[in-house]
Order: C-alpha cells, then structure tokens, then sequence
C-alpha cells in the first residue's frame, strides 16, 4: 500500500531526509580527514506487521569507519493501524488505532573511547492527534567537561527563542528518560527529550516543525566538532574495553526501557533498523 | 531481616545449594584438564527492594577460565511482599502479595564457539500456591546434530518416569518460551521448559521435588560430556565472530523477553546476579 501525505506530512519528511543526508555528508567528511574512505550504506526497507497491515517503509543507513566504529542513521515514514492493546498507550489513540509516523532517527557508537557516542531522534506523529517528539542525548565512555558544557549550551541555544524554560523543561525530561533504574545511573551525560509538542493547527505546526528543525541544526552544528575534538587522541586498550563495558549498559537501556524500541517492534518496524541503535561490540565482565 | 524456612523450603535450598556446588566443581575439573588453575569467586548479597522490603538473599559464583569464557552459578533464597501490581501477574500471589523463592540459576558461555553455551535454572516457589518450576536448554553457536540430540535425549530419561508424555510437553515448553519473535528465530537448540508444578501436599512436594533433582543430575551428567567433546577443537577468527553475533540475540531474549530476569529486577534481587547470565563479549554488526 502507497501511503498519502498530507501537506504538513510531506514537509516533515522531507526536512527528516534532508537532515539525514546533510549529516551523512558531515559525518563522511570526517572520515576523510582521518584518511579513511568508509561511506554510509543506505538499504530500504518496506513495512509490513503481524497482522499484514502494511503502508510506508523506511531507509536504513549505516557506515562503519575508522573514526565512526558504527552509526545508523535511519529515515522512516510509515502509517497503518495498531494494534488495539498497543493503541491504548499511545497518544490520540485510545478510540481510533490508525496512525502515521514520520522522522529521523541516529546513533553513533565511536571507535575512540574519548569521543561521546551520541543519540539523536526527532519525529512527527499523527493519530488522532498529531505531535513532534524528539530529542539528543551525549554518551561518553570517558565524560570531558567541555563537552558536556558545549553540547548542552548548544541545545539551551536552540531551544531559546520558543520559551525562558523550554531547555530546564527538555533537559529534566531527557535526566528521568535516560535513565537505567537497575543500575540506578544515567546512559550518558544527557541532553534534551520533548514529546506531544501538539499541532493539530497550522499555527502549531509550523511553531513546534521549526523547533524540531533547530533540534536538528544544533545537532549538526554541535556534534561534529566534539568528534574532531578528540579522535586523534591516544587510548589504551583498557580504555577500549572500559568503552565496551559502558556499551553494555546502552545495550541494556535500549533493549529494556527504550519507547522508541519498542514502538519500532509493536508497528512492524524494520529489525535491523530499529537494533542499529546497539554497540558494535559490548562486554558483561 | 532472617528468614525462617519449613521443612520443605530449606530441604529445596539445601538441595539447590549441594547441587551448585557439586557442578563448580565439575566446571573446576575441566579447567584443571585445560591446565588453566580457574576457580570461582562466590560473592553473597542480601535482599533490598525498592520499597525497603528485605529478607534472605544469595550467593553469586562467577569463573572466566580457558574453557568457560564465562561462567555464572547463583543461588538465591529470598521472601517478603511483591509489589501488588506484579503480584497480580504471579501465581497465587493475586490476594496475598507474600512470597518465598529458593533456587539454582546458571549459564555457561564458552571460549570455544565449538562448544555450546547452555542455561540450567530450577526453583521452587511459595505464595498461597506452591510450586516448582526450572528448565535447561542448549544454546550452540556452532550446531551439531550429535550435541543436541545427547542434550535432548538425556533429558527425556530424566523425565521419563514422571509420565509418557512429560518430556514431549516440556519440550514443546521450552519451544515456545526460548523463541525471539522480533528475529523470528529460536536462542538455541531447545531443552525443556516447565513451571507451576503444583506442589501443596508433602506427596506432591515430594514428587516434584524428585523430578527437580533429576533435572539437576541429568544436567550435571550430560553438559560436561559436551563440553569435553570439543573443548580442544581448533576455531578460527570467523567462527569467534560468530560466536559474539550470536550472543547479542542471547543478549537480546534475556533482556526483552526472559521471566526469570523480569521477576528479579522487580523483586530487588542482586543485579550483577540477574545479568550474570550476559554475555562476556557480544557484537552487533
């Protein structure tokens, strides 16, 4: 089934495909300047779930490098019915199961112990509501202060024109979601989380696709230079395997708590492109 | 706080306790054949819930030797109050929150991908029902029909004088449980499954008691015939790989899917306990 797009559908879908590919020339970039010649692999893939409701699909990207070890960056715009149990955990959905989807999704895992994994998710969803949702976190194996510092203020810096609290609001929602509850730590050294952003008029609509669009700029601005910041840097094998031992707590986040796994599963989403988000290589000592 | 157990509840410890020893020791015993002087540190934890409730705990065993990359034997004695909406989803619990579990737990990962890894846990339960349950099964990441079919027939004399069909039915059980449905495949190569062996009488306790133990013997007799079968088999760098891929699926049920992991985060039980059964290295391609 050909999915149709609304006017606001197809504007947010094709600002998550033209983000994804200005960050897939970024981030390529980078590996040019470390020498390497790695170069993302783009694979579609179509949607279908359990019960053979299908509409939409997506385009799996991963590269792996000399200094991104593995990042996915993943597009997806899909559409359909939930299923009724998940139908009533999502937003708008409680009475009418059908939904769209559209957005952007990413993760790097770095081959550098000192430079910051990152994760970074903006979306726009339509049941019988419809919302941006979205958000970046830094995952450092090994946390610098200056990085933190930078990526935070450059997210505080995108959020400032839509509200004197928007950033303490996103920043405290991204501290409770983030969070790994049986090993009562963080993943990582935080950022900022967003759901239900509503725009069901033209007016919010236009408001909250231009702070997702900010969302998506800082990202692209910020991140970049905090890899070249420290890729070159010397590591010890104990640092590498510290890094992989971190990686298994990602691992453990994303499989246990991640909404966005698990949204992924329960609509029929593509499997490789939903697990990218995990770590080429984690340990459990 | 002390826990204070009945005749059959510390009869049921003691056995898990004597059982565990006994199979360190085997795995000890292979080590010493590799000429590697391996042993396994026991680390004990007592028991604290979220909610301050406490009572018993138990003992972790972990060994990283030249045959087991990676070995965890627990036993765990624990009690007091579920928090009432997971005791809405435990047997017997539904009314009466309270609740008593004593048990043996244990998955070996190897250093030789030749070698399958296996999982062997069995416990017994009290709430206003009580009862035994457990399982074992085979998880190669190099098959051979020859393993799995020893593994499977060991385990069905094991149950054979429970009843005709106990051994097909358990089977089925472990089937069905052992399956990763967002890969569409099984973990492993099977075993048996069983749970809520009602055992509220001293006949019935003893009954399922004896087939409990049995479980334990024939785990005992057959998993180290198969570690010793392949343990010095030659590998290459590929089929290691393999091996690692392989485990991140492991990863995977154990952390979206396995009971056993869910009941032991809800009910405070020792984290590094819960995921001893991760494995020492995965990989995600």
């Amino acid at each position: 089934m050909t999915l149709s797009l609304d006017h606001r559908q197809q504007s947010a879908r094709d600002w998550f495909e033209a983000l994804r590919t200005r960050i897939c020339d970024a981030f390529e970039e980078i590996e040019r300047e470390a020498g390497s010649d790695a170069a993302f692999e783009f694979t579609p893939w179509e949607r279908t779930d359990d019960a053979g409701d299908e509409g939409g699909g997506g385009v799996r990207g991963v590269m792996k490098g000399k200094v991104f070890e593995k990042v996915g960056v993943n597009v997806s715009t899909v559409g359909g019915s939930f299923n009724p149990e998940f139908a009533k955990t999502i937003h708008g959905a409680e009475e009418d199961p059908r939904f769209f989807a559209t957005g952007i999704s990413l993760v790097a895992h770095m081959a550098n112990p000192h430079v910051p994994a990152v994760h970074m998710n903006t979306r726009y969803l339509v049941t019988q509501k419809a919302w941006f949702g979205g958000g970046a976190d830094l995952n450092p194996p090994i946390p610098y202060e200056e990085d933190t510092a930078e990526f935070h203020a450059r997210l505080r810096a995108a959020c400032a024109p839509y509200g004197p609290d928007m950033y303490e609001r996103y920043k405290e929602w991204a501290d409770d979601y983030f969070y790994i509850p049986h090993r009562e730590t963080h993943r990582g050294v935080g950022g900022i989380f967003y759901d239900h952003l509503e725009s069901d008029s033209d007016a919010l609509f236009d408001r909250n696709f231009a702070f997702t669009r900010e969302v998506g700029e800082a990202f692209l601005d910020i991140y970049p230079k905090l890899v070249r910041r420290r890729m070159n840097d010397k590591f010890t094998e104990e640092e590498k395997h510290a890094q992989r031992v971190w990686r298994g707590r990602y691992a453990e986040f994303n499989l246990i708590y991640d909404r966005g796994t698990l949204f992924g599963l329960k609509t029929g989403g593509n499997i490789d492109a939903i697990l990218m988000s995990l770590p080429p290589e984690a340990n459990w000592d």
